[in-house]
């Protein structure tokens, strides 16, 4: 950590600071240059919050040097995590397909739909069965029932499967009927619920928030990690620009990143990331090219009487052809969809 | 809603289209351009989904005629909304300020901070109890020690309460001992506490997220409206932009633009906004005199021992500056700060 | 300057960035912490481009602690500097407001618009001659007829003129009839044109880009400072974010912040921020209660025959009202609108 | 066109817009729901301004049907341009990579950099002799020299040119020596300069603005083709948002959106779209697999000497297994790398 003092600050300023440090037992490292005084602040382990600093007469500013997350970070763990779901590996050679509807909204969509994604090759079986909706009087989600079909589908197709929980009080259920907890975005920063998640050992596909920085997404990574849950799945789906043709703004470079900065795997999802239908298989090669470690997609075996979501939903052949697809891009880049 | 359909659709699908609208109980109203065909779908009263449309096959795009939020418009009730809080209104023609330290961390910390605050003309002490943090290794509140440490200094000194709950669970504790629930930026679609709030009757104060639009509030308040509660309380308190030098950008036009789609009454928060002590008092000033029905500030009796927000946390003395600008302002507004 | 190198950076690195420091006649100032080394580079009066260190091996990040600006800071000049326009000031106790049609159309639209303007107690006329327009359809403005069409208005007003000008060969001919050069959002960082009326000695109203931060603001007001003309207004317009309800999102807290980071004077735009006529009064407010050292706003005589802008340009009327309402905000910010 | 109709508009609000309509020589069309009326504006093959109506008594908005670029539109030429550069094609079946330094520095680093890109399989030589900089104290190019080193080094080394116009007197002279005119994304709604370039018939490289949207991109291309120029290649090269880790966000979504909206070819350039080394090997292939007709990229032959963007520039061998490892994925997408 670093601290700039102001042009103007004075000596009894400084000595403060030093004092500061000093008191919770770290070293001060003092520079003084022709304008500006700079102290680093030299570690002992711990964390401090740069606040302590920031707050003294005469500090300018605070630059961090450490990352804030400690337990998400390839420094603390340097080689890739690779999290074990019923016999899928996500974050290995493989690249991963989750797929399914929005929302499950009866037993005929769900297992059209499962089979659909089964047969193109896809592992996992996703379907909302409580949907986070902005408008109360939208359609919330089938509850329990959802749930029930969601697994019933699965099963019978050999698939493994995710859904959302958006409540502490809901996590158990959700943890009996599926193999992956979801966190939407709107929750990324729910941490009564990123600790309810910490305390189970289900894998947590943990999405990014459409306004949330990379580091951020680490940090609520590092919520569910230091609860005790190491299983977690990052996924990036779209941030919120100015641009208004999609729905959102995929930021595809947060792949290379999160790949540097931490040992997590990570999954994109086009679909909300773009919006459109007709821009799904371009997001997806470009996300697999990046390096994502799969993508999580949504298929309707009828968009047009979907519930939710149907205009960035594919239809199955559609979806078909995106494996058809991305199987090329993975070879490229020397993975492989099974 | 108006239906676009695609230059290169056909009659078919035109066809397709209007009988959907027809089965839906609405009635479709053709318009055949050089180029485009638009189908205008006339109301029966009801709300549709505009995805009903958007999956057709030859629709380009479905433009809402009509604000997806009701009981929260001006078009529902005219008449702008008092929320009533233990004799102090908010809403009418009083600017009402909530003030007091981001975290409560201490007895004696409250008690200063509410005299102080008192003294200056606050109305209602704020101060965290549960605080929703970035990192699981940064003080989390003292919880429900907190919420008594809280009321007794309001108490002690003639004021209402507010604080933040962020769980389900915690709503009765909260309901308690304070005499606003207050919904942080984080949680404003965090649609479970939402609905939680909403079926109890203590005023509401919702903030609006760092990444939501002023629809995305209106909608949030409509789900605690839609449950029952109509004491809600907005508060603009600075989006995300590209701008690095201040932590948030206050959205000051926020504060009309809700005073014309709303009844309710929006505070701004300006602490957070800028997020640095020197632009709090600038910031204030010209959310009154956008018309903001209230502030809620961030005050310390001693900054530099403060656990969370210190860099951003007014002295006692400068927040009595700021109320006796602000008075200034509210009177050349026509209204007053008593 | 602070060089952060990387945790696993070696001897080697942190040696050939101490010898870089040094050839370049700094002094360079290590320290050593358990996790990462930094390198403070202590300053001999010059500037160096953070990117020389950047790319050295082992280096993690470089981080500046001087503004990148000089003649536009405050810490050059601490008085705040008073900007006159033919016995106008700007930048003094005086809010000066600056109004007319977005465009010039014709003579009695002129003539009407600075009656108007001027009766309500406008000292500026506005009026655009060169039209940048988002499409090459559009109307491109009448060109050196519409700049003497605005001088006769204002000379027939008492008033003095501010016009854009859109390109360096058309400096000259704005100079002869203007007594202000606008640099329009677009063409901020427009380096030919910035140059080129920075060899001027007029008075440049300079806005920020919708794009722009505060910080590019002020090193694109230094490209006219460091060109020799010292006259530079600074202007916030609003900038680019998410939301969508108004055109832009006026960053009320960029005056605070760039008075206290420069001693140039500042207006605001509240007509183009937000897009919207019944947002402009609201805006206006807010500009002059943080401390806004004037205005520009769009006022025509019959905004339903406007070539553009027409739905943010005030009824006069509407005008004369605004006027009314800022005088009392200016008084309690301890100013005057004369 | 739809104009739509406040609530509380009246039928002499309603009437006066048809009359509008009907002498603009236009065919209205009237939509009468239970709480909203709407107006189609049925074409004549001319386009409107929305502004027109947008002024009117009882008018809420106007949503426009039509796109407002025309001749970059793929409904106005279905077929995909292909953009020829002296025997080189840009928008075939070839992805086409354009490479060398940010600036041109001097006649050995040209010479150098010409040499590793053509050997690589670079077509295109780029080199800066003209840099807008944010400073003026920043190196501003070698100007004249500068383009005789870039033609210089590239004819030895039978590659083509491209390099940046900065300002309309400067296009003759770009001409002369460049194959390729860039026009920069500060620069991208210069219009002066679009009208400039627009008057030759060289191909022209045109930058998205950082914070321009995808049609604006479009509108800026109507221009230079109103202008006679056909040969139009597009660059999305990152936009800004609030994502502090990369120095812009590739909107990689963008190269698809183009790709159905425009027959204009559009490359990438991930150097400015990352500002990181380390990203721009993962941005390229995600390029590419998205579908874009090639790449633009800084490659500096000792990135530690670069007079600029040396932190983005690939070293001679990163950017040879960059071609590599694009290869591969053009191959997976059906395209090559000649």
């Amino acid at each position: 950590m670093i601290i700039v003092m102001k042009t103007d600050s004075n000596l009894k300023d400084t000595g403060s600071v030093l004092k500061k440090i000093e008191s919770l037992g770290f070293k001060p490292h003092l520079s003084t240059g022709a304008r500006k005084t700079i102290i680093g602040v030299v570690g002992n382990g711990k964390k401090i919050d740069p606040e302590v600093f920031l707050v003294l007469p005469g500090v300018e500013s605070v630059v961090p040097i450490l990352h804030p997350f400690k337990l998400a970070s390839r420094e603390f763990k340097n080689e890739s995590s690779v999290i074990h779901v019923n016999g899928v590996s996500i974050g290995g050679n493989e690249v991963v397909v989750m797929a399914g509807p929005c929302s499950v909204e009866n037993r005929t969509q769900m297992l059209l739909s499962a089979e659909t994604v089964a047969k193109a090759g896809a592992k996992i079986l996703r379907g909302g069965a409580y949907k986070p909706r902005t408008s109360p009087y939208s359609f919330q989600g089938l509850g329990e029932e959802g749930l029930k079909l969601l697994k019933e589908a699965a099963v019978a197709n050999g698939l493994c499967t995710v859904t959302e929980v958006i409540s502490p009080r809901l996590v158990d259920i959700v943890c009996e009927y599926s193999d992956i907890l979801q966190i939407g975005a709107r929750n990324m920063q729910n941490y009564a619920l990123l600790e309810a998640v910490g305390k189970t050992s289900k894998p947590v596909l943990l999405k990014r928030g459409m306004m949330s920085t990379i580091e951020e997404l680490l940090m609520s990574a590092e919520y569910i990690l230091a609860n005790g849950n190491p299983n977690v799945i990052l996924c990036e789906r779209g941030i919120r620009s100015f641009e208004p043709y999609t729905r959102n703004t995929l930021d595809i470079a947060a792949v290379p990143v999160v790949k540097q900065l931490s040992h997590l795997p990570i999954i994109v999802d086009p679909s909300h990331a773009t919006g459109k239908r007709s821009l799904v298989n371009a997001a997806s090669r470009s996300a697999i090219a990046a390096g994502a470690d799969g993508l999580i997609i949504e298929v309707h075996p009828n968009p047009e009487e979907a519930l939710s979501d149907g205009a960035q939903s594919l239809l199955p052949d559609e979806f078909t052809t995106l494996m058809h697809d991305i199987r090329k891009i993975a070879l490229a880049v020397g993975r492989e969809v099974c």
